[in-house]
């Protein structure tokens, strides 16, 4: 499945961006006055292929849980099992990813895909049970994953976006919940763009002076030891990553070979994006850069991507809530090329 | 009228502020980890005087249109019958702001304060025809209006606002047209806060060098030609303001008024954000950044204000767009007090 996925993903059509940008100067604005949002709509109409694209709407957030073996050496001052809790928050519809959610006009969908411990089931229907492992291995001490664990979870993150994409969904957005995740999402980010460990680890959930120190010296200790390759995504993945962040790639390369545009939320959903790029470089052209995350690896990796983020309003919660505030820019910017009236259609006289 | 809505400006209220501060750190969340979001729903909660505030749903933008004799000195290179027509591409529903607004789930409100030419009506019923005079005077030659007409369009402002919250709006968005108007948003802007001309004067919809060098001259011959006292805020609109402006400010101060949040689109709001702010220096409470226009005299007067904008993402558009794209921020931030469940109700572990 992962190589059928990695096969569909295309370059952008250059004619569909071509018309987007002869159509913008025809609307009634002036020649560049929306900024960032032109040129996010000129790709936008390239990755579907056609000007104007699709209306991405509506959204839908999938949020990846999973635990992490590196917990155990105290990189967060949060106890593993707040990852159950809070899918199980999620499930009943009480943390800021479900506030957003109906907020914007999103739907969640929440995906176990290698949480520890046991989960509450307030509405079990609603959860996709798609554990891989329960929690990944401590990657201070052995790979985090097998090479077959890393790859079934990215099946199971294409599978989620097919799934999203097969009940209507017009854009897709990476959310994630797991106890200590920033610290593999370090992991990969060093792994994949060679930056030092303390460039690109951050506080996550606000972490003290000692415990960042520790956590520094557990993303080096790990490199250090696994050395992963940058050209094979998926050893970088086993050695490193996470389960959410291995599903996650897999969401975004589903998402890549449907032409459908992915909003990345923070840290996490940049470090999958990396690993993503990693196995297939087009699959760029299908990322929208949400937000800016406090967390330093994410700038490094935005800046490796090539993406501006959309909002930037220094938010480290995760979830996708960085990812659905910049939902509605998206939708602005491509409903401009539907809706907005030409200057000959309009009668209104160009300078 | 005025002294009416200026004497029921208020503080903010410190217990409101206090319980949302306290509420946020119960909620399911890491401390501190919604970022700006957090002060913003703090702040609307001072604004309501509860917490949580009332969910800033449904967002009215009123677009007030008005034309500017200091055309005639070639500040643009866009004639003066585009404000016309635009309002008509307003009434027509082709307008990006229209566009944004259907996205966004807002409603656009088009009044006619002060268009010279005249008006295309597509649909007249949806006009609100409140123009005060043909446009104001070259304010080069002599002062743009005079006080009269400069109270009479503050009135405008305040009775649109007043209705537009009668009718159910929870959230209020400033709008604007008129062809040359960052000229005038330019002189208010250096008459308010002391600043050089060539600090807060930009190139507006994109003009080229020679323009920009008059358009900067122009408004140096004006501040030096009548020498506002920025104490005197009517003297100022009176002096080099514009009807849309002065219209602006009377919304602003009247959502200040009623206790409504009100979010500032670009230069043309910042500009009559600075004069309600010299009537009334609570009303400051009441504004929302909505966003860091291109025109450098946007971020000169939002430093003055002690507001950071919530989008940036290079617009220079006007028409209300800016605020559009941070409507859904500002609804989302509050809809957290609202929404979001505590550690206690959640059974969450805290760290």
């Amino acid at each position: 499945m992962l190589e059928t996925t990695l096969a569909a993903i295309r370059p952008l059509d250059q004619a569909a961006m071509t018309a987007a940008r002869e159509l913008h100067t025809r609307l009634t604005k002036p020649a560049g006055s929306l900024g960032a949002l032109e040129e996010l709509s000129v790709r936008l109409a390239g990755l579907a292929g056609a000007c104007p694209p699709p209306l991405p709407d509506p959204a839908s957030v999938a949020v990846f849980a999973g635990d992490h073996g590196v917990h155990a050496q105290g990189v967060t001052p949060w106890p593993q099992e707040v990852t159950a809790q809070m899918v199980g928050n999620f499930l009943a519809g009480g943390a800021v990813v479900n506030a957003f959610a109906r907020q914007l006009g999103a739907s969640v969908t929440v995906v176990d895909v290698g949480v520890a411990t046991v989960l509450p089931e307030p509405n079990p229907s609603r959860l996709v049970a798609a554990k891989v492992r329960a929690g990944s291995r401590d990657m201070t001490q052995q790979p985090a994953l097998t090479r077959e664990e890393a790859r079934a979870a990215i099946e199971v993150g294409i599978r989620v976006a097919d799934d999203l994409l097969d009940a209507g969904a017009g854009i897709l957005l990476t959310g994630d919940m797991g106890i200590a995740n920033t610290t593999p999402a370090a992991a990969l980010i060093a792994a994949c763009t060679g930056a030092d460990p303390a460039a690109v680890t951050g506080r996550g959930t606000g972490v003290d002076d000692a415990t960042y120190e520790r956590k520094v010296a557990v993303v080096r200790t790990a490199l250090d030891r696994h050395r992963p390759d940058p050209a094979d995504p998926l050893g970088v993945l086993a050695a490193v990553g996470g389960l959410e962040h291995a599903a996650l790639a897999g969401f975004i390369l589903g998402a890549a070979a449907r032409r459908c545009p992915v909003i990345l939320d923070g840290v996490i959903g940049v470090s999958a994006a990396l690993v993503a790029a990693a196995f297939a470089p087009e699959a760029v052209g299908a990322m929208v850069a949400g937000h800016r995350s406090v967390e330093p690896g994410a700038t490094v990796g935005l800046t490796r991507l090539g993406l501006e983020p959309l909002i930037d309003l220094g938010l480290r919660l995760g979830e996708g809530t960085g990812a659905l505030l910049a939902f509605p820019v998206v939708a602005s910017a491509v409903r401009v090329l539907h809706d907005v009236a030409t200057f000959d259609s309009a009668g209104v006289s160009e300078k």
